[in-house]
């Protein structure tokens, strides 16, 4: 399982992902699931995946050789796609073109090829943007109503982004939202785990803050403790429900 | 969908479990899915459903009715078992054989027929116990360990429970957690929704409060809106993240 998260808010971008994959819960591996295109100063698209590691890695790979699409000339790349759109359709064809050809050579009913991305970017320092593309090749874009997109196990960290995140929250806030968001998962689910890489971006920058959190980070551990116990004076401010019975 | 949570702690026992069932996301209707049984004053048994309707209801009847166990004699009834632990046997049986009846009458293969139960309560004012009967029809109970147990919608309700109930947390903080669980459901889940009903039952109680939680309920409206705050408080008190980029 795998769980990754962007956040796009007025002040600029968050994406983080977690590292585990397993093939069964016997079998954990690890291996980076967010991944930076582009030229410093110039373009940065981020890629973080979820799904049928066989599929994430192969349309990886048809990024780095050019991807066909159908009925126009050439290769295309992340690196020379004129618009963040563009780039989100030319990962949508590598995505479903590994998937068909992986399905293809395998017995698809017994092998699992599901997988999704997140790609986040900016072209030429503007304003960053996030698309979530399907395994189908379709994909949406973030939008200022609902500042976030998920892929993987992403029920356990969907609450607190609910509750807590608007489009106008300052990008430290929101960073520390993906983190809390990651924690949450983590802590629910065996199957997501630490390392996570995050990705912070800003308008106007053409480069982007990369960060690996590993296990035993000091602010990673202070920000998890620290919830719990502000949680609990939370729940200890709110009043006593009226529905509990009498003593004696 | 539905999302049925019950928390078992030393003062006592919740249980709390939504009324939205839905047939596709332009069918919903309102159903309870938490029914008591037993007598005040000699035993309270608190069955809440997740699942197949129609299984869940064929299987509440046989109780009634009273039902077979494979190699005994006459009818089990939820109102004469001798301990908790035979009270979620006979569940378990009517359980398993109202999936396995309608199982036969429908193409199972188009007709979803997974349920599940949790079977909370006591008898004769002992301490509570609380067990989770599977639609297979075997069951198991809640430890102290992890104090407490879901079905159905179980994921955005989880991260709350998993940082802040301990089988020690006082019956209303209990209480409070189980209905930010059903809140944080609610919120990111459309096909979870209120009313809500709820149960309390202390040891050495043989009668339990029961109550609904109605939509502009006051308590459960300024519950959200108190722990909105106090989670955006509880945010703004953890330091900023290391890894942003300068400013400028």
């Amino acid at each position: 399982m795998t769980y990754c998260v962007g956040l796009l808010v007025k002040e600029g971008l968050v994406m983080l992902a977690d590292t585990r994959t397993n093939a069964g819960i016997d079998n954990i591996s690890l291996y980076r699931k967010l991944r930076v295109f582009g030229e410093e100063g110039k373009r940065i698209v981020a890629i973080a995946s979820a799904g049928s590691l066989s599929v994430t890695q192969a349309a990886i790979n048809k990024l780095r050789e050019g991807v066909r699409i159908p009925g126009r000339e050439g290769l295309f790349f992340v690196e020379t796609a004129p618009t963040m759109f563009r780039v989100a359709e030319v990962v949508g064809h590598a995505l479903k073109q590994a998937r068909h050809e992986i399905d293809e050579t395998v017995d698809s009913e017994a092998v699992q090829t599901g997988a999704s991305f997140l790609v986040g970017g900016s072209i030429g320092g503007g304003a960053p943007s996030l698309f979530l593309i399907y395994g189908e090749g379709n994909f949406i874009e973030c939008g200022i109503e609902t500042p976030y997109l998920q892929i993987g196990e992403l029920k356990y960290g969907k609450p607190i982004l609910d509750r807590l995140l608007l489009y106008r929250t300052p990008l430290k806030e929101a960073l520390k939202l993906g983190i809390l968001s990651m924690n949450s998962t983590i802590k629910s689910n065996l199957s997501v785990g630490l390392p996570v890489d995050l990705l912070v971006l800003k308008p106007g920058h053409s480069a982007a803050i990369t960060f690996r959190i590993e296990a035993g980070d000091p602010y990673y551990e202070e920000l998890g403790l620290r919830w719990q116990l502000a949680l609990q004076e939370a729940l200890d401010s709110i009043p006593d429900p009226p529905y509990l019975p009498a003593d004696g």
